[in-house]
């Protein structure tokens, strides 16, 4: 990350402030949003009468808002409703780091840490909208018949606002303990990324319907920064 | 999954049983370590005095033990050392799944979500040897030198054992409602996998030292199910 866009933003809370490798911590909302964009999948944790516990559910953005959804009967969205505080987390991995050392190895990768609290959808045709928006988010391009009212009652749209956040990026490569540079052992950086294999139509498809392209094309780093 | 495999496993505590789609859920400690060692990353969750608070962290496995490791100044890491109840989840995204509406869009995938608390590996021999053990998990065949000893104690190993746990796969593909199969919008599966790209050597790399083959080859699915 270069200098400039880590002094563009400072952490809007204590919990949200990136402790560990500041260097590498970033409050710039347009980083956060390309990587919320990238995703497909963010992990949500709420803490329970247990303890803590995690649910990975599909993240979509909504301007300034991340939107969750679920079903009525998901132990952790429930909880969310109560408006209990979250952390909500999505990570992108770019790459295997291999050093020439243990500590040496690592990875580099792109992640957003959320915190705050949720706030439920409740008019019946801002969900709708959602819905469409979340199949154009996971499938863009992709066509679906409108929603039926029993599935927009039996399922719950969160609103948690992108405001209480922190980026973290790693994307140095080889960060070796500078003696080790004259190491005789390999070390380099494996690139990482989650690629489309060949699509597999529904075997229930109809005869006359092909294959779209949006499926054939499909790319999900199309929006990497 | 199986229904023979469905049978074989039972949830050892109320909070790791899998509520919803319980058909989809499973036990087996045999699953899940397949899942567990095709993952790079996890997120990690404990309750902090404010809430939740989730990282993302490498992941591998010991035998039945989980192992995470970082430093001795992170937050999550230190508090997971205070006895805390932590949520684990391990996530593999397997594809997307287009289906003729809304709901019936979603994704196959592949998770863990372990219960527990985490103990110490406060031994310095077997510390050293999981460093070892890390850089195998995380780019195998790959050498480094000896871990010294400030980079020992400067970071904290942590087991927790592979017991509290359930596993949720979803791999059915396109499951719409009954009546949508008749329609005329396509349907499928688009297949997802983390895949390596051309391998990038160190820059500082001895130009005498060539790529060598288990970075050209890497491949995380190599333990795929």
């Amino acid at each position: 990350m270069t200098r400039e866009k880590q002094k563009k933003s400072k952490p809007v809370s204590a919990r949200s402030r990136v402790r560990l490798r500041p260097d590498r911590g970033s409050y710039d909302i347009e980083i956060a949003k390309k990587i919320i964009d990238e995703a497909l999948v963010c992990h949500v944790a709420v803490n329970l009468d247990f303890g803590p516990a995690i649910i990975p559910t599909s993240i979509m953005r909504a301007g300034d808002d991340i939107v969750l959804h679920g079903s009525i009967h998901n132990r952790v969205i429930r909880t969310l409703l109560t408006g209990q505080e979250t952390c909500i987390c999505v990570t992108l991995l770019d790459s295997v780091v291999a050093g020439r050392s243990g500590f040496g190895c690592s990875m580099d990768y792109r992640c957003v840490v959320l915190y705050g609290m949720a706030t439920e959808v409740t008019d019946r045709d801002e969900k709708e909208r959602l819905v469409y928006a979340l199949v154009d988010t996971i499938i863009p391009g992709h066509n679906v018949r409108a929603p039926k009212e029993n599935e927009l009652s039996e399922t719950i749209f969160l609103k948690v606002p992108l405001k209480e956040f922190s980026v973290k990026i790693r994307d140095v490569g080889v960060l070796d303990v500078e003696e080790d540079y004259a190491g005789d052992m390999w070390a380099g950086r494996i690139p990482l990324s989650l690629s489309a294999g060949p699509v597999e139509d529904c075997p229930r498809l109809k005869p006359e319907i092909s294959t779209p392209d949006y499926a054939k094309t499909y790319n999900r780093t199309q929006n990497k920064a």
